[in-house]
């Protein structure tokens, strides 16, 4: 037990009195770190999904068309990021005890679209925390240093090291988190601007001629199939778009942690977000433009970002490596953003009852040390199911999320119908605008990736939902049952009568004290003996009357050389005798001075009790002796 | 708890009366399946493996000089089984009660030596049963019906089935693997016999001529390098005798199951031990002249006994496949004399008090299950670790069963100079010369194998033999404490004071009971509520004068939002307010109507309940209420 303790202690430090909960609170330089770093993990690769979903359809059209079309799809994006954010500051300001969508939700579309949000909000934070682990475990599988085989023992063990330092509370995970964060912000951005400062310059490629007529019309190709490849460029497009969203998911976390700002809370929570946003766009654009400069394309063994990063830095440049090392040290650490939301919405729902209970309170350390626990496990769970296969996981994300900011967007829309505050015409057009965008971008990616894995997305939704229901009828049932009766009087009149039955294996120094506790505590004392070996029976028998302190002793014979049956039997005997009263049995222990020298012994008094505590009128009390050594 | 007990009826059959004992005793030819299928598949590679230590060394000389030498050499493995069988009748006519070779050495030897051939045995029924299984999945992955990568999974079902249908009793398990056992028994005595008409009668190739001056001299070898190969064809043929004699386990498992057997026991055992060697030996002998009758020497891709099969019955013939199926199936069942031995054994030593009480007594279906379940675990964890590799086990394998037939012999040396019975000089020889060959075999064993692995046998040894004294100085020392005082009176007469402290967390129908229930017991009761949230408890405070019973209510603060320290504190201050008292914490508790709905309340109640568990003078009693939905 002590041992216990200290490795706690160890792991997760003393615990925080109550009042300290403020203090615990995050700086926005603090917070930016624990929120952006899901969000600044997807600049190393949004680019590079977008590239990859459109270098076919535009190869066929011009050889750096997709280059080209990257930087409209990415801006396109970041106008998408402004209407989000800008509809999630609506959502902080008008709900700044936290909840974000699922608050939303639930105040003006209802108990099962706030259902379906929560729903879709923990299965992605659970992807999110998979997904990335697995994500840096491949950037480090690349890298030589750890072989594939033990891919799925790196991931957990990440997830075991991120759960641990949550567990140690919000202020302590944020700035060791903020360190990498930062340093990888730093050197993006240095990236960027220098990137540009050099294709600005001139040191750096020109960009190429932007002529349609010496692809789209000069390859000759025939009037239909020019029309077909026109529709499949467009189709790449918008699902280059919707590849690009994933970046978006920080934000619904900072909304729903509202109360792990500093106050004035919901202010601090927004200013995050816009920085968040400002970072984010300035480094996925500016990353696309590089990769256009510099005729970039995603390569097998060579991401986009290690390929900008060698035609700015050099390819074995410090920054050059610096860059490769911080964005698997990212990837894995955008854990962390899950980390940070789903104790939060857990918390929310099990105050709502619709999760037990244990999720809802502050641990020792001030966060919400169950629902980190949970997530540790069942992300973990899933990095085992699948193998840490990032390519197995990847379809099953970010359907969550969208949904959820599309319903977070339905939701505004009413609440400004509804409340008609200040430039609600405005805010309704972007909300609304945004709610259409997000819902387009949710049912691309449902029908996209549907039978590769999205389908369990939808069942586990369904399936979420109809335990939160199960939960809550279980809580209103036992609720019901447990109210007071109209009258106190029946209760504090009425005696109990009852019958005190001690369970003797043999006389030994631990026997007497239990049977001393048993003449105290009543008048109507029985001692039981089970019979298993013959000798042993008629030693206690004839040591009894020296013994017995005046007990009378019961000899139970055992067909089976189980002592459970005849005591569940005679014990249901003597509750058979008097009504209404209490059978209280009294079982004598003793215990062994080392914890582990216990299996030594026979535990069939654990099996004693867990067979009577599903006995009606039935108490189980042990006295335990002592033993020194 | 009712589907537990409905899973192990359907498992494992409903419980046996005691006094059945006898009828689930072993007939002679149901214990020669139990006890021979060690022995019995040993017949399937024991003369494969004395060819393959042949092979290189006997080929330089001659081609067919292996198959030569193995007739011989498996003649004289059979001697020595004759002598080791002749010794162990002894053993089971003086130790009638079981036990075989750890008593006999006990007696004799003293307890280290006892020590020394009870690990060994355990070690060695553990490898046994690991081995067997092992080996069998190696011949089904060799069909190609199992994926080599799926090799742990079905070695740990097997001996999973195995472990389940051991707990189903003696006599069950005996039935079940008898008919395989026959089976194999019939079709290897018909494969034998037909073999053997065949080539006497000149339906198969003519023996070779034995004509040494065609190979030792007229290879023209200088003589020192023929010297050279006269010491190399030594100790292979050394090495071959010493693998052959891996034949020999299930000898030992019949000494020491002796009690398995109907009465009269110790005839019984010694028919079946007979009758055993007699299969085994015609079998052994058989299989390496017909080895020899056509020139069968084992190849990468088929093994001895399927080449024997092709020349006996013809290729893809009914009799063919019968064999070589029927090795697949008694490879793995061979894997049931371990749960036959082991868990005699273990009883055996945990009467002795070197291993834990709960191995000693029968289970619900007269069998040792705790020795049988523990026997499982440990096989199939050894298959986990070693990733089912037959070739990884085998260097562990046999060196305990060796030492152990040498421990027996020694003791029954010393057995017949000390009491003299009948031909007694006679059978000191006898065992004065098992004694030593099987010295040389366990010497050889072990220096052969040692870096292979034999080395963890050796520490494993030294390691089990320090637990078993560990334990038993540990049940020494507990019976010591235990013992009754030299006057009953100063138990008698002093009384308990005892103070009852019921906790509550919110005012209840569950809470109500509880006081009710304390007030019985004692009239010195405090009602004790830690402080979560201020306004439940303002409204517990404000209810208290009503429902109270009059029991007085204390508050306590709590800086951590942790129930379990004020809760101690306040406990122990309670305990020191009155000298030479007990405390009764009495927790309320309500059960929900499913077991699984536990989940979703605190467990707050357990937590206390192992807090106290090491505080003296605390008795906790549990006042359940129970929910009806």
């Amino acid at each position: 037990m002590m041992n216990y303790q200290l490795l706690k202690r160890l792991l997760v430090g003393a615990p925080l009195p109550s009042h300290r909960e403020k203090h615990e609170r995050l700086s926005v330089s603090t917070a930016l770190a624990v929120f952006a770093a899901d969000a600044l993990s997807s600049t190393a690769y949004a680019t590079e999904e977008i590239l990859l979903a459109l270098a076919i359809p535009a190869y066929a059209i011009y050889a750096g068309f997709a280059n080209i079309l990257s930087i409209p799809i990415a801006i396109a994006i970041c106008l998408l990021m402004v209407i989000v954010v800008a509809s999630y500051k609506q959502v902080i300001k008008a709900y700044d005890q936290g909840g974000g969508t699922y608050e939303v939700s639930k105040e003006h579309l209802g108990l099962h679209a706030s259902h379906v949000a929560g729903a879709a909000l923990l299965i992605d934070y659970v992807l999110t925390a998979a997904v990335s682990v697995c994500a840096g475990v491949d950037a480090l599988v690349a890298t030589k240093w750890v072989p594939p085989h033990q891919r799925v023992e790196w991931a957990c063990s990440f997830l075991a090291i991120i759960t641990i330092i949550n567990l140690r509370g919000v202020k302590e995970s944020g700035l060791f988190f903020s360190i990498p964060a930062y340093i990888f912000i730093f050197a993006m951005v240095t990236m960027v601007v220098t990137g540009l400062v050099q294709a600005l310059t001139g040191h750096a490629l020109a960009p190429l001629p932007v002529n349609f007529d010496h692809g789209w019309q000069g390859l000759g190709v025939p009037a239909n199939i020019q029309d077909l490849l026109g529709i499949g460029l467009l189709l790449a497009m918008v699902k280059a778009f919707s590849h690009g969203c994933t970046a978006l998911t920080g934000i619904e976390a900072i909304s729903n942690g509202v109360k792990a700002f500093k106050e004035p809370a919901a202010d601090n929570a927004n200013k995050t977000m816009v920085i968040m946003g400002c970072i984010l766009g300035f480094l996925f654009i500016g990353m696309t433009i590089l990769a256009f400069f510099h005729r970039v394309m995603p390569m097998e063994n060579n991401t986009v970002i290690a390929q900008v990063a060698t035609s700015v830095f050099g390819g074995g440049s410090f920054f050059y490596y610096l860059v490769q090392f911080l964005t698997m040290v990212i990837l894995i650490f955008a854990a962390n953003t899950s980390f940070a939301g789903f104790p939060r919405l857990t918390s929310i729902l099990a105050n709502d009852g619709f999760l037990p209970r244990q999720l809802m309170h502050l641990g020792d350390r001030l966060v919400f040390s169950n629902g980190i626990i949970l997530l540790g496990l069942v992300s973990a769970g899933l990095v085992v199911l699948y193998h840490a296969s990032t390519h197995d996981l990847i379809p099953l994300y970010a359907v969550g999320v969208f949904l959820s900011f599309t319903l977070a967007q339905a939701g505004m829309v009413k609440h400004h119908i509804h409340n008609k505050e200040g430039n609600w015409k405005y805010s309704l057009f972007i909300n609304g605008f945004g709610a259409i965008v997000t819902a387009i971008a949710t049912i691309i990616l449902l029908l996209e990736k549907f039978w590769e894995g999205a389908w369990i997305v939808v069942v586990g939704i369904f399936g979420i939902m109809w335990v939160f229901r199960k939960i809550k009828c279980h809580y209103i049932s036992v609720a019901r049952q447990l109210i007071l009766p109209d009258s106190p009087q029946a209760f504090s009149q009425s005696v109990i009568e009852h019958t005190v039955v001690v369970l003797v294996s043999s006389l030994h120094r631990g026997t007497l004290p239990a049977l001393r506790y048993a003449r105290t505590i009543s008048s109507r004392i029985e001692a039981i003996h089970v019979e298993l070996r013959p000798d042993l029976t008629k030693r206690l028998v004839d040591a009894w009357d020296d013994w017995g302190q005046g007990v009378p002793l019961t000899v139970l014979k055992s067909n089976y050389r189980s002592v459970i049956q005849p005591l569940m039997e005679y014990i249901e005997e003597v509750d058979d005798r008097y009504p209404d009263d209490m059978v209280t049995v009294i079982i004598p222990e003793f215990v062994t001075k080392k914890f582990w020298h216990n299996i030594l012994h026979n535990q069939s008094s654990l099996l004693i009790k867990a067979m009577l505590a599903f006995r009606r009128n039935k108490v189980v009390t042990s006295v335990r002796y002592f033993l020194e050594e």
